[in-house]
């Protein structure tokens, strides 16, 4: 069984869990949590609510911790910690940041003989993997990536911090026919308003300025100024009742051109479709803790990205049998 | 530079030949036959064409030697003899054989401090690492694949065989309605017949009797016997004129559930939409002789499939690089 610890029970904490239950060979030895734990109540039973600051003590008993944090102040600092007492897998997703985190990272697990996998999730994550395969299958060609329909978080986030907001959903959505263009090939240029529409369904407090904070949604620049946005105003009850959960997903594409004349073009495509981003998210790092806990008994420490990790790694059936039934 | 030496000359030597062209750090070394050297031009300027006995003598100017025969006879022989000679990769596709190819391949390059891989192309290949993927991300889940709309070469080739036709392209074309129900997360149960159409395009000879062969195509078995089957007679003209390429392509989709009471759905697609089946295959291929020739130089010997390579490999950009720009 492969010992996993989750610190951090927010949402994606909530999604780790999940997904260590469909997980045969793993086992959720703790929560840690740097609030008090017995504010905590945790999904699966038996299993206990402990405060950060024990994940020294029990590092013994934990083959891989996941990072539930988040990217923005939280992984930083948590993940090159930790790394160093443990294997560890983060979803770190602050794409400019990325080199100075894995050094940092790589450097705390190698002192440690740990390993790591940062930027774990689909995208960065199955996202990534998709366009480093078709950018090697096909060098001569072009990337797309579509986001939604789904719940963007920081969007959300950006719109309840206006005044006279109490709460907001906002759906990030594909336009189909951009969609459609680059699948027949063309390799069309976009500007940011023709790949994507952003919806925001926004409850506001009594008597608040609607117009006004319709317009400082639609101008708000960096999140909304550059798309084509549409605003609705809703009750408590309406959000509760149809924006209660935090569906999402998207479509990696590349075309690309073969032939000794370029005649040929191709499409390769990737879509993923979620109910539930942080149930999805939790699901792709259960199956690389897999692989940092094997890839760490054989030796292999230091930091990796699932650019660096063979795909039977994530797999608890041996390679016999993938060859036999998957391949 | 990476060398590269293809054996066999048919629709896929021609698709590898295309796809190393593509590749700014790979060269073409020389194409090897069975035929009369004489007998072949190659499309790209400067390359030589050499009976296959000259691999031996040549194979210290090949990195990399690409067998481009058929599973039935020719890889079962040609794999494991040159991998004692050379770094090799195939596209051996006949699933039931393939653990024993793979030891057979295995035992030839690790004794000669070579690496190879086998089953390499889209499927088995792309969509094998699909299914890998998928099926490590979400466990409670069920798997589809389909194929087309594109042309069998089996199929058409068992058509040519029947009394009286001359020519025939099939295609196998996936049932819209089966896969509509598939991405709605159902996890239905199909029939053969409920998941693809075959639809044949027929030259027979003059005075046959048309109406023998429909009904020898359409009660075929293994081929066309569990398949709704239409068969259309045409003219050499017509089939010259419309029927010349050799598109091809499918989805691997996986659905499967998440949460404490599997009450979240996902949905993971992937899609290739190919003009040339064999360009495409040659340019997997090229991208996974890179991972060959990297990772021998590396001492990682032996058979290897796309599950045990990791996508890291396939590129030549480096692991800042990759992380900064497709992570």
């Amino acid at each position: 069984m492969i010992r996993i610890g989750i610190l951090g029970y927010g949402n994606l904490g909530k999604g780790v869990e999940c997904a260590v239950a469909k997980n045969k060979d793993m086992e959720l030895v703790g929560v840690f949590t740097r609030r008090n734990p017995d504010s905590i109540n945790v999904m699966t039973d038996g299993v206990k609510v402990y405060h950060e600051s024990e994940i020294e003590n029990m590092r013994d008993q934990i083959d891989v911790l996941i990072l539930c944090g988040g990217s923005a102040t939280d992984l930083p600092e948590q993940t090159p910690k930790y790394a160093a007492l443990c294997n560890v897998v983060d979803s770190f997703d602050t794409h400019a940041r990325i080199p100075e985190h894995f050094a940092n990272v790589d450097k705390a697990s190698k002192a440690a003989g740990k390993t790591s996998v940062i930027s774990c999730g689909w995208d960065p994550g199955m996202f990534s993997l998709n366009r480093l395969y078709a950018n090697c299958i096909l060098p001569d060609g072009k990337d797309y990536t579509f986001w939604g329909k789904g719940v963007s978080q920081g969007h959300s986030d950006a719109v309840r911090r206006i005044d006279g907001v109490k709460d907001c959903r906002q759906y990030t959505i594909p336009i189909e026919a951009a969609m459609q263009s680059v699948r027949n090939g063309e390799q069309p240029e976009f500007t940011t308003r023709q790949k994507h529409l952003r919806e925001c369904f926004v409850v506001a407090e009594d008597g608040a300025d609607l117009a006004r904070i319709e317009d400082e949604i639609k101008n708000m620049p960096n999140y909304f100024a550059d798309y084509d946005t549409t605003v609705h105003f809703i009750t408590e009850d309406e959000m509760k009742a149809n924006h209660s959960g935090l569906p999402h997903g998207g479509s990696v594409i590349r075309t690309g051109v073969t032939g000794l004349n370029n005649e040929h073009t191709h499409v390769v495509e990737y879509n993923l479709k979620l109910d539930s981003n942080p149930e999805f998210t939790g699901s792709v790092i259960a199956a690389y803790a897999r692989a940092v806990y094997r890839m760490n008994n054989e030796g292999q420490t230091g930091c990796k990205t699932v650019f660096d990790i063979a795909p039977a790694y994530l797999s608890n059936l041996s390679g016999e049998e993938l060859r036999a039934h998957l391949l």
